[in-house]
C-alpha cells in the first residue's frame, strides 16, 4: 500500500484537495485493489473548515501522521496563513524529505516555495499567483502553460482542478497506464490533460 | 442568495459532490459576491464518511435543512441504502417539490428515478449503472453520449467529474455565461464539456 497523506488547513480549496484524493482512492474502487491508503491530516485533529464552506475531519494531526509515500500540499487561501508557522513548516519539511513523491497543486505551492525545494525546480501554479510564489522562491522557474510540472520527486500542479490532472499522472508513474486508464474512466474524466487550459 | 444544498450520505462519492459545493462556492469567490449559499446536509448531524474515507460534517440535518433554492443528489455506493429508506425519500421529494432547480450526479440519478421524477425526463448517469436507473425508472430516457440533461427544472449528470460540468452549466443558466466563465478560469476547468468523455 503506498501511503497518500494530504495536508489539510483552514481556508483550504475544496477540489485543490478532493481531487487527489479521489483519484488516489478511485483507483483503489476501480480495479478493486487497495493500492493506495488515503488520508487527510492537519494541524490539529480539530475539524478543518475549506474556502467553500465545508468541514473535514482529519485522519491524524501533524506530528502522528504515518509519514506518506506520497505528500500533498493542496492550496487556498490558508496557505498564506501556513507559510508564516515555523513548526509547521519544519514538519512538512521532514514529511518531504521522508516521502517518495510530492506534489502541491494550486497555490499549495507556496510551501515548496518557502522551504526551498523549489530552487532550480520547474513549477506551475494557479494563474492568479505565478508572481507570489516566483517572489518566494526567485530560483525556481515557472512554467506557466503547463497543467503540471514533473522534477522526478516534486511535482507541481495548476489551479483547483489540475489536481486531478497531476494525479492521474502520477497514478500513471507508479501503476502504468492501465490503472490510470481505468480510474480516470470510472471517474468520467480526461486521463492526459498536459497543457494548461 | 441562492440557497444551493447538497445532501450527503455514508458511501457518497468524494467529487460527486465537492465538484458542485466546489462550482458554486467559486462564484461567490471568484466575483467576489454573495451569490450562492451551499451547504451539505445529511439525515443526521453525525459525521458523513465517503466511499473515499473522507469524514465530513454536515451543516445541517435532513429534517432542519433551509429549503433549497437548488438541490443536489450525489451518487456513490450509498445510494443504494438511500433509495431503501421510505423516510429520507419522503423528505427529499419534498425539499424536491420546494426547489427551483434539482441536478443528480452520477449514481445520484437512482433518488430521482425512484421518485418517479425521471418518468417522461431525460437523465444520464455513471456508465455503470445505466440499466440499474432505466430499471428503477423504466419511463425515463437514457441519454448515454450525454455529460448531462436539462429537463428545465430537474437535470441530471455522468459520472463523478461530470457534476462539475452540470454546476457550470446551471451557473451559466442562472447568472449568466461572464460569471461562469469566470467561475471556470477561477477552477482552471474547461466551460463547456457537453459531450460524454
Amino acid at each position: 500500500m503506498i501511503k497518500t497523506g494530504i495536508f489539510i488547513f483552514p481556508n483550504v480549496e475544496t477540489l485543490d484537495f478532493c481531487g487527489p484524493l479521489e483519484v488516489f482512492s478511485a483507483a483503489n474502487i476501480a480495479l478493486n485493489q487497495n493500492f493506495f491508503d488515503v488520508y487527510v491530516f492537519a494541524c490539529s485533529m480539530d475539524a478543518v473548515k475549506t474556502i467553500n464552506g465545508l468541514s473535514v475531519n482529519p485522519v491524524y494531526d501533524i506530528n502522528s501522521v504515518p509519514q506518506p509515500d506520497i505528500l500533498v500540499w493542496p492550496g487556498g487561501d490558508g496557505t498564506k496563513e501556513v507559510i508564516e508557522q515555523q513548526s509547521v513548516l519544519q514538519k512538512l519539511e521532514a514529511l518531504y524529505h521522508g516521502s517518495q513523491h510530492a506534489f502541491s497543486v494550486c497555490s499549495g505551492a507556496r510551501i515548496p516555495a518557502v522551504l526551498g525545494l523549489l530552487d532550480g525546480q520547474t513549477f506551475t501554479t494557479h494563474h492568479s499567483v505565478f508572481d507570489d510564489v516566483q517572489r518566494l522562491a526567485p530560483r525556481a522557474r515557472v512554467r506557466p502553460n503547463n497543467r503540471f510540472t514533473d522534477n522526478g520527486k516534486l511535482l507541481t500542479s495548476a489551479g483547483v482542478s489540475a489536481g486531478i490532472d497531476v494525479s492521474l499522472y502520477l497514478l500513471e508513474k507508479l501503476k502504468g497506464v492501465e490503472v490510470a486508464r481505468k480510474t480516470a474512466r470510472y471517474m468520467e474524466y480526461p486521463l492526459t490533460r498536459k497543457k494548461r487550459l
